[in-house]
């Protein structure tokens, strides 16, 4: 079976540890299996510090899935160190706030000097998967420069003039906290899909959206031109899972995003954003958290356990997913 | 009074340490001084490794008089971790047998932000000593990229090819071993003298070439077009010290530098290989370490303890070469 599952980073990780599971495959690193799983990454959040680029989602589910991640905070190396980023902050060098640790940052040299000797960023993460064997083809959704900025009021003048940030800025030094007016995907305009995710959506027998944040990742995979297109032929069932449960994010501030697009916090706002397939949308099938409701037209909604409380329960998601979308694992 | 030293690396940085104690100021971090030190820094070791632009010979300058420095080694920061170097390694990023440690690392991050966004290396490096304060003017000998490469063997076939290799992989990963048949400054040919530096040659009160490489660390200097015209116009007397002792390289592979330019390791040779301000060299005085004996036409030469065991020694041999060249410190 070939699954296709969009994702973001920490929750789109993970979710593809209880795929990986589901299809028998062991959660972190590679096996033998008859099923291929897919990866379309969100690059929204990818930023240049200090030289380097960052790619936080890739590098997410590239170390969840291979066995590298913090598992407490979800992100970065475990056993991380921070020398690094202290002798950056000693020479004054901004930004500062960004958590630079000393493992993670051989990924970012090893990325920026491929990146700059010409190499677009899906054969870098291929490159970078050559040591950490996730188990998963994880492909950006672009290679393409696509960039989540955010328009928040100008902090060193008030309401009365607005100024876009990157979208890393917003979320990680001002942890979301100035409303955001409004949340563009800078270069969405001239990007187009990989070929390669592409073709994994049209020619998968099962495409998936992960748990993830429904504005800045599932969101900014959308608005890569191509990948709604894809969506819309594919043969394959498109299943979303709620990240929104019992009205709040189950990790994160994605409601601090849905309200800077006006959709309310709730998994019925979330589907409906989403859409029906049928009506322009994306969603095939709808998964929400048991007790919650939702009324999406057009869209099969079914409650089921969603939270990733470990690699079984997620593993149970990955499989309620597969099942609305009409495959069996055998 | 000005100064102004022509220095390398490891040898260069300990002697100006002698420098600055025996103008008065700490020999390392900044003082009150009415003297003036200028230190112009060989470039010719200057790699780009990991997208990163490395400077061994300023950030050694740097960290010994700024305090930074391990002294056991030499060079690299007191207290280094390795973690990004393991990183590397493990996704095979080549090359692997350069030591950059995790703190220097920060060092080269800011630097080569710094020269991607079109800052000279000049500007560069003193945006560095700010944090540094190594209490002399570090200047590059050139804003211009001037490499140093040694034509070897062809480790893969033999004599019968010849190969051009960046200095630092003769030197750090092949120790000097195989013979260089040749010792290229790459780029001197379109290289310019930094401005900042021709002047503090031209307008120094006494001008002093450090017992550093005579090939490939003050021979590249010498290389860079403009360097030879300011000594030459310099008022001030030019006085070097002999950085070999008793036949030998005090420090490092001096001596495969001078076979491979046909000059013999003695203190002699040498003084006679710079030469005589007076015959279209660089020197009006030679020192050279007590016991040995240079006959050096035009020159005057002068036996004194040049041994660098400790500042206070150091200090002594800076008196010596200040004397020589006509210059009295108050």
């Amino acid at each position: 079976m070939r699954v296709t599952v969009l994702v973001g980073g920490v929750g789109g990780a993970r979710f593809l540890l209880g795929v990986k599971a589901a299809l028998g495959l062991p959660a972190t690193g590679e096996g033998e299996s008859e099923h291929e799983i897919t990866a379309v990454v969100n690059v929204g959040d990818d930023v240049w510090m200090h030289g380097l680029r960052i790619c936080p989602d890739l590098d997410t589910c590239m170390y969840t899935l291979g066995g590298g991640i913090d598992t407490e905070r979800g992100w970065g190396r475990v056993g991380e160190t921070w020398t690094v980023r202290d002798e950056l902050a000693a020479y004054g060098a901004e930004p500062t706030w960004f958590g630079l640790g000393d493992r993670d940052l051989a990924t970012h040299l090893v990325r920026s000097r491929m990146l700059r000797a010409g190499y677009p960023l899906s054969d870098v993460t291929a490159a970078l998967c050559d040591r950490w064997r996730p188990g998963v083809r994880l492909l950006p959704a672009t290679d393409d420069r696509v960039e989540t900025h955010v328009v928040v009021d100008d902090p060193d003048t008030g309401p009365q003039a607005r100024k876009a940030i990157h979208f890393q800025e917003w979320w990680v030094r001002l942890h979301a906290e100035p409303a955001a007016h409004e949340i563009v995907s800078v270069g969405a305009d001239e990007a187009t899909v990989l070929p390669a995710a592409r073709d994994a959506i049209r020619d998968a027998d099962a495409v998936v959206l992960a748990p993830s944040n429904p504005v800045v990742s599932i969101g900014t995979i959308l608005n890569v031109p191509g990948v709604r297109d894809a969506l819309r032929e594919t043969k394959a069932k498109v299943v979303g899972l709620s990240p929104i449960v019992g009205g709040k994010p189950v990790r994160g501030m994605a409601d601090a995003c849905l309200t800077a697009i006006g959709v309310e916090t709730t998994a019925e706002a979330v589907g409906r954003h989403l859409g029906a397939r049928a009506d322009g949308g994306v969603l095939d099938g709808w998964l929400v958290h048991s007790g919650d409701t939702a009324d999406v037209p057009g869209v099969d909604v079914r409650s089921v356990p969603l939270l990733m409380t470990d690699v079984e329960a997620t593993a149970e998601m990955a499989r309620r997913a597969l099942e609305l979308a009409g495959t069996t694992v055998a």
